[in-house]
């Protein structure tokens, strides 16, 4: 695959789900101990790909969970928030900042927190009272990110008795690794026309729905405008029609995420709009893809993954038909504010 | 004031305000009877005027609330929702589609349910156990939502034992009326010289927070969006600096919406930010305004409908300077989809 070193994801994504008995231990510890609710703390990306988890949660388990943006969560008092609360955090790097000091202000709380992270003795991992490690680059890590959550999360949902298959789904995310390179080969060619026809757009409108919309909203924001400066809408396929929509014409560049959980019929809705208002659509949908050795009750929850997974090959694309290395920035880490 | 009927404004919101007794009487009803928590349901507009009172239940509270939207709502199996959960929805026609569907949805679940319309007889106050009614029109209607939710939320909290201060609070209420329409004289120079300004913009940048988010989300989404046909990207002061910053240049059009919560700090970070590096910053900061007759405590209470109710000011100039009607719709019951 173009730019793309197979080994590398291979042993990324392997390394995530060989965390399993690591996890099943943390699972059965903490709810051995037990806890009153559920925060998943992040910003930009990596608050991003919580929302899903807050979705798949709260659609499938009575444990409160709220997802909260770090730097706004530390300056407020969330009255359900405390010694009894079970925190979850990532940061690659183990160094963004926002979330070192929501760590420390989860601490301070005397909450308990999981930080996942690529590296020990990097700030996150020395101030989380759980670290899940995994190295990973910028372009392998959402994917070690997901199937840690994954286990992390269900197996927390099966102590619980509300996810009594556990054990089948986390058997079969063994096959994610090879899974998800099916899912890159196959969207290599889809990949590559995209960009070759909206290498030049300058604003593209990004619409997901239920577990698919936290991947839909950093799409837009950590790749499309920070990475390749694109103007971008990212907008709930349920709300797209409330304001939106109004923006449509026939040369409007429509992205659809489109995924396979009960909120399908909404982006559905958004493709038969579409079809009738632009000319320029495009829909990446998980359903086309096999994803060999999984489960059909399991697809769903796999849609963000799927979307995450496929996108990375969108996102090497636009860098090189647009001449814009994913890694040049105007300000982040660059200048002070 | 520009095209603006001034004893219209004064009946439609001293019609709110003289819904307390009501309001009352239904609060302590619920409250002696019990409930476990609390959904707040709508679309686009009618879901970012319910965002402010989450984020302030959730940060005064312990009652559990969840903000949901209503497409979304009614087509999973949200674990928390139930019989014994309370459900405030709102309608200015009370014919809003979505709106209705999740009241029936909310019905046959056996939720109790609250609802905020124009007027009796229609879809939504058919269908609500209890309605509340204050007829408005567009440019009023969220003024008079605002009034009636500050009433019933603080009121709900009140009985709680909560918010004591509940009592003072809506005696100050009563003075709001002329404190909107001071905030909104004032704001006639400012908006009209803005508008002046950035008429021929073709996209803005809105930045909010805390409980002002809703309003920056709406305000992009329903009004420039959906009635003016301008581009827009609505981003939360704290996830600003993951992805959307990027974007600035001098020419960068950037819109902030300040209020006087706890996540002021996040404001004022994007504010330093922005005087370095756009020429085009454009601030409506509540703080400037007196809010004769409301203590300083209730302040950050009020700042979304501050921010509501002077943007109502820009709107007006939109409409005129830029010679589109605020009605005019290409889609929106105009066509099917």
């Amino acid at each position: 695959m173009f730019n793309f070193n197979e080994d590398n994801f291979r042993k990324v994504t392997k390394g995530a789900v060989g965390l399993r008995g690591q996890i099943e231990e943390i699972g059965e510890k903490l709810t051995a101990r037990g806890y009153k609710n559920l925060f998943l703390i992040g910003s930009g990306g990596s608050i991003a790909i919580m929302y899903p988890f807050e979705y798949m949660i709260k659609t499938t388990s009575t444990l409160p969970v709220y997802a909260e943006i770090a730097a706004e969560f530390v300056l407020y008092d969330h009255k359900q928030f405390g010694p009894d609360s079970l925190v979850i955090l990532s940061s690659l790097s183990g160094t963004t900042k926002e979330t070192v000091e929501a760590a420390k202000f989860c601490k301070d709380k005397g909450a308990t927190t999981i930080g996942l992270v690529g590296e020990l003795g990097t700030p996150l991992a020395d101030l989380t009272d759980y670290t899940l490690v995994n190295y990973s680059e910028n372009d392998t890590a959402s994917d070690s990110i997901y199937l840690q959550l994954y286990l992390l999360i269900f197996k927390l949902l099966a102590a619980r008795g509300e996810f009594p298959e556990y054990a089948r789904f986390a058997d079969e995310l063994e096959a994610m690794p090879e899974v998800l390179l099916d899912v890159k080969r196959a969207t290599e060619g889809p990949a590559e026309a995209f960009v070759n026809k909206y290498k030049d757009e300058t604003y593209h409108m990004l619409i997901g729905s239920g577990s698919v919309w936290g991947e839909t909203y950093s799409y837009a924001m950590c790749v499309l405008e920070e990475m390749q400066w694109i103007r971008t809408k990212s907008v709930h396929a349920a709300e797209f029609f409330h304001g939106t929509l109004e923006l449509v014409e026939r040369d409007t560049s429509m992205i659809l995420m489109t995924g396979e959980d009960e909120s399908r019929p909404l982006m559905e809705r958004v493709e038969r709009f579409a079809r009738k208002y632009t000319d320029k659509l495009s829909i990446f949908d998980t359903k086309e893809y096999e994803l060999k050795g999984i489960s059909d009750q399991f697809r769903k929850y796999l849609s963000p993954l799927i979307i995450a997974s496929l996108f990375e090959r969108v996102s090497v694309q636009l860098e090189a038909q647009r001449n814009h290395p994913l890694s040049t920035r105007r300000y982040y880490r660059t200048v002070e504010y």
